[in-house]
């Protein structure tokens, strides 16, 4: 195998694949990242749950295939030169890596070992501008839950319905729902639930800015995202995922709208008591045009107020703080609606417009003498 | 007590005493910080080796004294808003702190428990400006040992004569000295050892800009270092500090120069290899205006060259790539001068002028075959 190619394409194609890698895999194939010349360069990484695979422009003088350890790869282009970096490996597998006056001489392994990823059979495709899908994820994945003896929930939903996208995450505590009209959008409806973790590193992957497409390619059991020059391979999760419908309130009591950042540094500031260690509610009271919360532990006694738009009368609801602030942190409008029905009934956060996101978030019960 | 003072003015003074609280200690008094209202306020921290004294702006209505847990008084004033914070204790140590619309009820200890801090009998003061302090800490320090069988290298030798102070700070491996005539220095000569751990905080808290003025007073037994509205207080170390001269070359074979920032690249690459498991040497061969660089361990090779000015004879020598780049990293110049006796001699890096600064890195023995 003998190549060269630009070091910052190298570099961010190694970053990229290596996502999929091992860390820490008792089979030393896995901490492996597989280069494959053919007319093209293409770096593989896969961890058994997850596979990834990039291409890099590259000019090719002879084909061929090894793996080298990701990290050590990655260390050593990120230190070379801005400049082109030159691969051969002879037949023993001893691999020169060179640019600049640096030369790098390491035993590659052989690619045989390396595990083959999943053929997608995929029925369908569902393109969708990559910034859209990032922030779909972004506003979801949060809730999804870390419980692994209810698999079905540790993944985000994919629900396409008449051309609308819909994403939820539900781990018990709270749900998180996100909404989008697609064009281009396949005809058929369809739903399929997607790993967390795998979510959480496309999310990584996907660009801000720019109109790049993305396509989600869902199979049977696999599903294939093609990110540009990327292509990421995942398991689906089977079972049956929460009506999620029938979770939401249909009616509420009240709907008042308040300043997204402020509800949130005002609940930072409470739950600055609760700890690891101290995980006690924190106790919001509606009054009126005022949110108050209050949040006593062993360590001490917090307040602090929120005006609100709207009014309530008195009403008091224990929340665990770190799910309220979680959905909070994910809305991305400066005005939110809270939607409250009781002191046992779940909040609803929503945009004052539209129902591009929908976050629920159940109640704690409070101790009656606090 | 009974005080109110700016939220930023609070914080920082918070920030700097609790460098010297513990943040994991047995005795709960000691993770706390210590609230004087007389007719200033003074923050105090003091892990028993070492005590931060701090004095803030304050509006004192009511003297007193309580002791507040350093971490939660800094996670609690860091989210107030920017205004006024008013801070109340009643008789039964209940502490109120307001700000804005914010309200905490926090139980403070009493300060009776707090241990005292050192008074230090400075039998002299040693005035100089924050920045020179700084860069002589940050110069040397990194070259401490952190073997506790001899306490006397695990500090810095701070050694005054004519008027010029030496800082020196030794491990057996390497060795580190930084020199600067000070103005207004006492008449005097005199030597002490100030602990590394006290040294790095000292230089965390020391101003790089301005033209502030820190004083060093060295006593008998303990050292204060007065720095602006700040006092830190830390035991000065006992013992008999190694004969620094006498370790340095009294001359040299070959004398050259070399671009610091382009050794410092090379010699972090070809220590890519490197790694807590395999701990090869760097093999550094000078020939010609040349310095060659290798490393060989069980991962593979590394090469690379850097030229220098100036030629050396053909000579091999190892190194801990570790204590060859600290050094190199600490020099505050573009061009720095490498002093080569022989393969069994320790090189030695300055200035290519004056004597603001020497390092002297020991070589590691190569085998023959490699």
């Amino acid at each position: 195998m003998k190549f060269s190619c630009e070091k910052s394409a190298f570099l961010d194609a190694i970053s990229i694949a290596s996502r999929a890698v091992s860390t820490k895999s008792t089979i030393a194939i896995l901490e492996g990242l597989r280069l494959t010349a053919t007319d093209t360069l293409t770096l593989s990484g896969y961890d058994l749950s997850m596979g990834i695979r990039t291409q890099v422009d590259a000019d090719v003088l002879e084909p061929g295939e090894i793996v080298l350890s990701a990290k050590l790869l990655g260390d050593i282009v990120r230190k070379l030169p801005n400049d082109v970096v030159y691969v051969e490996t002879d037949d023993k597998l001893l691999t020169t890596i060179k640019c600049g006056r640096s030369v790098f001489n390491l035993v590659a392994s052989a690619s045989d070992d390396f595990p083959a990823m999943p053929e997608v059979d995929a029925a369908c495709e569902i393109p969708m501008h990559e910034k859209v899908l990032k922030s779909m994820i972004n506003q979801t994945v949060f809730a999804v839950s870390d419980n692994q003896a209810k698999p079905i929930h540790t993944g985000c939903l994919f629900e396409l319905t008449d051309g609308k996208l819909t994403v939820v995450a539900v781990d018990g505590f709270r749900l998180s729902i996100r909404r989008e009209m697609l064009e281009n959008a396949p005809a058929e409806d369809m739903k399929f639930v997607v790993p967390g973790t795998a979510l959480r590193e496309i999310e990584r992957i996907l660009h801000e800015d720019g109109d790049s497409v993305a396509t989600v390619c869902p199979g049977e059991k696999h599903i294939l995202f093609a990110l540009g020059k990327t292509t990421l391979v995942c398991r689906l999760i089977d079972g049956e995922f929460l009506n999620y419908n029938a979770a939401i309130p249909a009616s509420f009591e009240y709907t008042v709208t308040a300043d997204t950042r402020e509800l949130i540094t005002c609940l930072e500031r409470v739950s600055l008591l609760v700890s690891e260690k101290l995980k006690n509610p924190v106790r919001i009271t509606f009054d009126g045009s005022v949110m108050k919360m209050t949040c006593i532990t062993a360590v001490g006694k917090s307040y602090d107020e929120c005006a609100i738009n709207g009014s309530v009368d008195p009403l008091e609801i224990g929340f665990n703080s770190r799910y309220l602030l979680d959905a909070l942190r994910a809305c991305s409008d400066d005005t939110i609606q809270l939607s409250i029905k009781g002191a046992l009934n779940p909040i609803v956060i929503t945009p004052t417009e539209g129902e591009k996101y929908t976050y629920l978030v159940l109640p704690v019960r409070l101790k009656a003498d606090a």
